[in-house]
């Protein structure tokens, strides 16, 4: 394949998960690393030499017609307009969670894209994770028979300074969302009332940011299946991702991955490795397979697993969640 | 020890947890089984043969001073007649969950075991079960801080008939109630929220009895501890039994038991036992142990571990769970 | 039942493994102890007076015609005498392993036994373990096809005072008999070839006294199966009892048995219990069912599953074993 | 860094292993691949071309000054002959295992290594297995203490064709000489005793060339510990990897690996994946680990783990196990 047959790509921001993305998307053989963006010209300048790219501003980026696709992973202030001028430029667009804080700039951003007719994938990476990814695949092949009930384990390591968690959208929307849109993914349906409860034991400074580091949120949906959520924004033993699905004829569970597999028989105990440090270890593969997955949507003119749409659907429960936890009572809605 | 240094013990119900309890406290050096009650009498007298004792009816039972302490098993509808006569009579009491379906009912014979100055314990076996009594150890002792978070997963391996179901009370008081005991229990405060919601997907029999066989319940106490408790009346890989407790230093897991360690490794997949069949196999030995700390309490003068108390306890939030459930919102509530 | 037409038993050995069989048959409803006999009167008084038994001599015990039965748990050094002297008296024996050090004196009893045509079993209590028999039970039903090769682990916490090991026969007669009955047992079929080897790392009194604390052997069948054992006399986590069988369509694997199934996770690892502390408790259940059915066996004339062909044989293995590490060459056999 | 300061490497072989090194040498930031060398042209166009590579001969590529490391993936008979040669143009060697069937002609290859001053790693990539070394790791640091007894598990899905394991040099050369390699390094100590047996349960085809499937060594080490190999080549259950080192203060186990975490409850068992599916599943991050070390230490002039000493001690040991299994005795020998 020729360099004009490939798919040129600039990719904004080149922190921490943009120069994951830079990565994974160099070794796919239908994209090219053509320019990095990043405010910070120093970090822009790294990855770009890495990966034999150049820097550049938004707009030239988007200027140029080689460019065919965007990757948005700067901060998430910026994803609105980064999606809203990329999609009027006709490229297509994966953009990292969460599309907006605020739910209407969120569908605006869906409107320019629907307009455009351009691509645009959310980067919902738990979905290719190759654990959940499998249990989905056995799950929708009937292995279990109708899902009724999920239970999901989602916490942190430890949490972020206050000064993050702030500015955060609040735990739903910044750490939960991933968790919405599981509970879509695996559920399958659209959520009829959500109940929503929090508080931040031991952990004043969470609270006085405003938020909450420990929520227990219970959804339903139209069908009647059930789904609760835990969080913690801290686990001592580290990073906690996990759900089970119960249907009608099985269970089926998703653990964590642990990075070895030596167990000790010691005097005490027999112990085993902890979980993966957090989610770049978690997710490493399933960060790869997204850009994979996108790159190859894009090279067979084939649609993306998780739309602007998923992205707009996960953040409306994130809201609701919010509200409920403000206002203490459950919600009826139709999301 | 003489017969008569044991204390006397009238059973009453001959069914399946009367043996079980005849069974254990035929085994204890203080107890000494004399009377056996049922209304089916050809119950009674085979139990009562098994074991030495002889058949009587409850007044007989009652009148006998030899007689120090009753252990009822019979049916729910009749605890509550049961605990007043037996508290009257000065007897010690141990009576199996629920005291009552009725809340009111239920406080009426706390009052009357509190002015009989009587022994008495409910029978939340769970407690004595020796994977929850050690993981309750440890999270006394420290091992992992302070508890933040509770998840309960308590799943039935198949729905008992729909007549049943139509007088048990309802899936909060019937099953939940234990789980109620488990949350009062692990957590150590009272609730201050609670919510409930439920189905019964592929259960029209259930539904149509007035019931749901899928719950999901969250609780918070003053502390801020949360709690979510997940179950279904039907699991069709039997009967599932876990909690887990995230305190500020990590996480205590109490697993499901397997009825062998047997691992088969053949060509589709790695495979152990399910769980042991239902509660009768899971609670062997807290059956035992339950009523083995009961007749120690009484020959040593110690307090029993589960109260009438906390008897009402978890029956006051199976009473709210029920209303949370019914009327579509969270409670708050002090129990 | 009426007391004349149970089987009166006598517990040769008031000691440890005594007391456990005595509490067991206690239990059976065929089975009545009459007699406890020890040579230290104290031990015999009191479990006599546990199970209103009565104390008496090996004379008075086997002149007794009510007396059906007998279970040896005395000193290994007495049971071929016990043996042969039971048998003489028509007494259908349990004896726990080993018949005795000697393979010829072992054989004797085999023969007396015959003459005698009395039921007796060795207390090879491992095949009525739970885990241990549902294993052989699924390898019978051809879940993995034929069986290929056995690699067993078998080890103790700590190794016993020097004193004991100097008379114990060495490791393979004393500790690896049960393992060669578990050899002969899964893979149905005698040794064609034995090898063994062994040291005593950092035991240096266990060399001393002339044995070794770990080994390894490897037996072949006629058939071609080959097994694997390795076992050492101390094993800092505990008590370790595992085997695995490979057939030509998968594997089984018998494991551990674990006090609970609690699991921590903590900032260090994920830890659950050590495996059950030694033998006793290991071994509880499989203590149980094989006193339960020696006496089911009395009371349907039916074959008891370890007989003391079955002793002889472990016997010779570990023979054979101890003369191939004596002579660090492996042996051509026909056991 | 500019290419001419780039180890330009030249890799000798382009079938399955061969790919899979270029694959990985090609992502490290100091090696260059420049020359693909096959006997059959189609693959080393194909893979030349993949890398941006040129097709050479021998010859070319050991006569380009640029070239300063070799990589040998081609088939077992030309080992010896490219180690020899590249030596002796003084390129750094990296080896697949064995270096040859012939102990004498791999002692030659050490000799002309060791003239030419020149690196020599031979890929016995299981050193890197990120759940083996952490093993190692954790034992070197003491966690056990005194490592006293190894036990093995190496397995292969299913058998090679017939015509393979004719010319394999036999199951201990082919398959065995990873474990040999891994027995030395996690005792840390060479041996003095060796025995071997095997039989081919249900594989005639393989006795007919002249072969084992199953076999079962035991090695001794001078400091007295002990180690069981228990292999075959086929298990249903697929690739099984496994071993566990006994210590004076515990154990250690490295347990295979699970292409994902999902477990499945249904109606008749609990079950998980099976272990990834062979080597170059199993051990894909090995290969890349033990690239980028050979990389690393020829760019820093550091020593590499897994020398071509190493190579011919593994090879002195197979050799061994297939003599004791030839002639049906244990061989004492000094490493």
């Amino acid at each position: 394949m020729t360099d004009s047959q490939r798919i040129g790509v600039a990719v904004f921001g080149a922190g921490r998960i943009g120069k994951i993305h830079a990565g994974n998307l160099a070794r796919h053989p239908h994209a090219q690393l053509r320019y990095v963006v990043d405010v910070h010209a120093p970090f822009a300048e790294e990855l770009a030499a890495k990966h034999g790219a150049a820097v550049a501003t938004v707009e030239q980026a988007l200027a140029d017609p080689a460019i065919r696709a965007v990757v948005i992973g700067s901060s998430t202030d910026t994803h609105a307009d980064l999606i809203q001028r990329s999609a009027a430029a006709g490229k297509a667009i994966f953009c990292e969670k969460p599309v907006d804080l605020d739910v209407e700039r969120a569908r605006a951003c869906a409107v320019a894209v629907k307009k455009a007719g351009v691509t645009c994938m959310i980067g919902f990476q738990r979905r290719f994770d190759p654990t959940f990814a499998a249990l989905k695949q056995r799950l929708d092949a009937g292995e279990i028979g109708t899902p009724e009930m999920l239970v999901v384990t989602s916490r942190d390591p430890s949490p972020p300074p206050a000064a993050y968690i702030a500015r955060s959208g609040g735990v739903f929307k910044d750490m939960l969302i991933h968790d919405f849109d599981i509970f879509r993914w695996i559920l399958g349906g659209e959520a009829v009332s959500v109940h929503a409860t929090g508080a931040s034991p031991n952990l004043p400074e969470v609270a006085a940011a405003g938020d909450i580091s420990h929520a227990a949120v219970t959804l339903r949906t139209r069908d009647g299946a059930l789904c609760q959520i835990n969080t913690s924004r801290r686990a001592a033993y580290g990073y906690d991702q996990r759900f089970e699905v119960l249907g009608s004829k099985g269970l089926l569970q998703a653990g964590n991955v642990r990075p070895t597999q030596v167990v000790a028989w010691g005097e005490q105990a027999i112990s085993s490795d902890k979980p993966e440090a957090f989610f770049l270890e978690r997710y490493r593969d399933a960060y790869a397979l997204e850009i994979e997955h996108f790159f190859d949507a894009l090279a067979n003119g084939t649609p993306v697993r998780t739309t602007i749409e998923d992205g707009i659907k996960a953040l409306e429960l994130a809201e609701l969640a919010t509200q409920s936890w403000r206002e203490g009572r459950a919600l009826e809605c139709s999301v």
